[in-house]
């Protein structure tokens, strides 16, 4: 497997295109179009959120009914959220207009939408852009790269990633592109993720192995705790690799499963280190717990503490909070055990050990805390199981962000 | 029942000193003292956090295996928090000497502190402090306002609150002080209340009655959503004011049940709306849900959801991140009954009907945003069962603090 400059258009057959539609009002693009010259199978996760958008709900009849999908239209600016039939009716619309521009069916047409909850999309901008969006269509890096900055919101840079790697002679390809930034939180908030591969693969084990990287990824970071009504993850599958088909749990599989695991986990990791506001990626390792669960649980607890994310903001090594956040968690552990490390660039340094603070140095600490990433390394010591989470620092850029978001 | 100035010394028999033991080598004071003339039957919730403090450990058992307490010695600065058996020690020999200087039994004397976790406490300075402490212990209305002013953290102000009411012709005061700010959130994070009263009560309705009004109150307000490792609410009763026993669940069992409800819920809302750095108290008030659990879910999300402080901290109607507070909390509801307003001096504005955004005036909802403190009422039209929470906004001092707390 190799590491490979690209994103969303890296896999064979798999263009992309952005364009201005006005939707925001800026000088920016705001729309962009995901297509693949060939059908392809897909699968994907949604929010779980109780109040999802009119396209999560557009886009699971599409992902769970039909056989194929072929293309994806994404806007920002407006969420089209909380926007009852007229919503629903405009995603039907959009899916129509762009599927008879590319020749296709409405029913192989997604639509994911980001931005402001409440207002009905703007029709005449959107109608626009999807005139425009599919004479752009390119293979290109360069098209793939504008699409991602075409997605984002208050992300501060467009987020890509690519991998090749050979299954049985064949080079297939893996790349995708997402969004992020406000209301990122374990169960898919606020963020849209695509990834492509020109591996063939069945449907049903592709649908599979998405749910358990999805799980281990994308639900494993935070920014702020609140989830969104809108976060979709799709992959494609186009199969123009010609791989032997992987139709089943063999080396295949295992081999293709490590690349979209890392495909999907550097994604994860783009968007929480590009948290709102956030000047650093913060990793927490739960080591040796008692269950998967658990090890889940206790990381993600750390993760979202606004105590101890304040604390990182102001590379304080305040292991309370840390312990604070375990202990609240609810999730089964001795206090007593804990050992504690801080980890950067800077080197290692141990904080705590069986739950009491050690002599450390507070001057090597805060210099291992004024690196970006910083992770921290939890050992409780009980079981066998670990996890990792990802989360950023809570800033007072976080704060300035969504207290002016509307104005 | 009428509401009087005063707090912690307003019931019969009760008394408060405070000194500066220079524990946080400041200039203000840092420990406080609190006792009654008489025993008194006592009640107390601790922290459900799973790494709790020495003196919570100590609480626990002189509450739950003595007859009765006497008096409650309190330090800030640090909290005696992850500190071992060291921790436990140092408890011991605190409640040892108050014991003997105010001639009473060490199992009848409680210890509360709060601050830092980690370090032990200062031993030289705690024992200077109890030196100090009985001798100053007055019945007045002042020493009960420095008793609470001695035990804030990063409180802004001290917090009191007393009524008196009348039960079978006898005068009953219910007198109280807390302290809060960081780290508050249902289930008793970092804040500590004590509720002194001379009415004569059984203590297993006193009991009973705290526990039914903790989780009403105290378990109903959220700082940041850390919970912590020192929570402790005590109630402690004299029985000087020589009412009839209240010893069944009757009309006198009702009327001191409102009186203690109210002070509980006043101390309550001054700790919600002195969260750090916050500039409002903001209060959601759920009705017509299924049942009272999904009540309390639904406020207590929307009350904790970080994006939805800080658009009240930015007075911006932004009902979007409300409706998906709700959306994410578990709770049963359906988005598309959903009426939401705001509140305040200012007036009433309705922001959203049946899940979708009226046509209000922004203009109008920014002032009524504007005011301290503010309401959010939101009616699920599910069914009868209605909760209230409190909190605060997310500003900008709050990261200031919490990044620079140790420094």
């Amino acid at each position: 497997m190799k590491i490979i400059q690209g994103g969303i258009t890296s896999a064979k057959g798999f263009m992309a295109s952005s364009c201005n539609a006005g939707i925001k009002n800026k000088d920016h693009e705001d729309m962009a179009l995901i297509y693949s010259e060939k059908p392809c199978v897909a699968a994907a996760a949604f929010t779980q959120n109780k109040v999802f958008a009119a396209p999560v709900k557009w886009d699971k009849k599409v992902v769970n009914e039909s056989s194929f999908i072929q293309a994806v239209v994404i806007n920002t600016g407006i969420a089209n959220a909380c926007t009852g039939n007229e919503g629903l009716e405009n995603c039907e619309e959009e899916a129509g207009m762009v599927a008879e521009s590319l020749e296709l069916s409405s029913e192989n047409v997604c639509i994911c939408s980001t931005g402001v909850i409440g207002p009905q999309l703007p029709m005449e901008k959107i109608r626009d852009g999807i005139k425009i969006l599919p004479g752009k269509l390119r293979e290109t890096d360069e098209a793939g790269s504008k699409a991602a900055a075409a997605i984002m919101t208050t992300d501060t840079h467009p987020k890509e990633f690519a991998v090749c790697l050979d299954i049985g002679g064949k080079t297939v390809t893996i790349g995708g592109m997402c969004k992020g930034a406000g209301m990122i939180h374990p169960n898919m908030a606020t963020m849209l993720c695509f990834i492509s591969t020109d591996a063939m693969i069945k449907k049903e084990l592709l649908k599979k192995m998405f749910r358990e990287i999805i799980d281990d990824s994308f639900n494993m970071i935070s920014v702020d705790g609140d989830t969104s009504t809108n976060d979709t993850a799709i992959i494609m599958a186009n199969g123009l690799a010609e791989n032997d088909l992987i139709d089943t749990e063999d080396e295949k599989y295992e081999l293709f499963y490590e690349a979209l695991k890392l495909v999907s986990t550097e994604l994860a990791k783009k968007i929480a280190g590009d948290g709102e506001g956030c000047t650093c990626l913060f990793e927490v390792n739960v080591k040796n717990a008692v269950t998967k669960e658990d090890a889940k649980t206790l990381a993600k607890s750390v993760i979202t503490s606004n105590l101890t994310k304040a604390a990182i903001f102001g590379h304080d090594a305040n292991w309370g909070r840390v312990l604070c956040a375990l202990g609240y968690s609810g999730a089964e552990f001795d206090p007593e055990k804990v050992d504690l490390f801080f980890e950067s660039e800077a080197g290692i340094i141990e904080i705590m050990k069986n739950g009491n603070a050690v002599d450390y140095s507070e001057d090597k600490a805060t210099e291992v805390l004024s690196k970006n990433p910083v992770k921290a390394v939890i050992d409780v010591k009980e079981g066998k199981y670990s996890s990792t989470a990802w989360g950023c620092d809570l800033t007072l850029d976080y704060v300035k962000i969504n207290a002016d978001y509307r104005s």
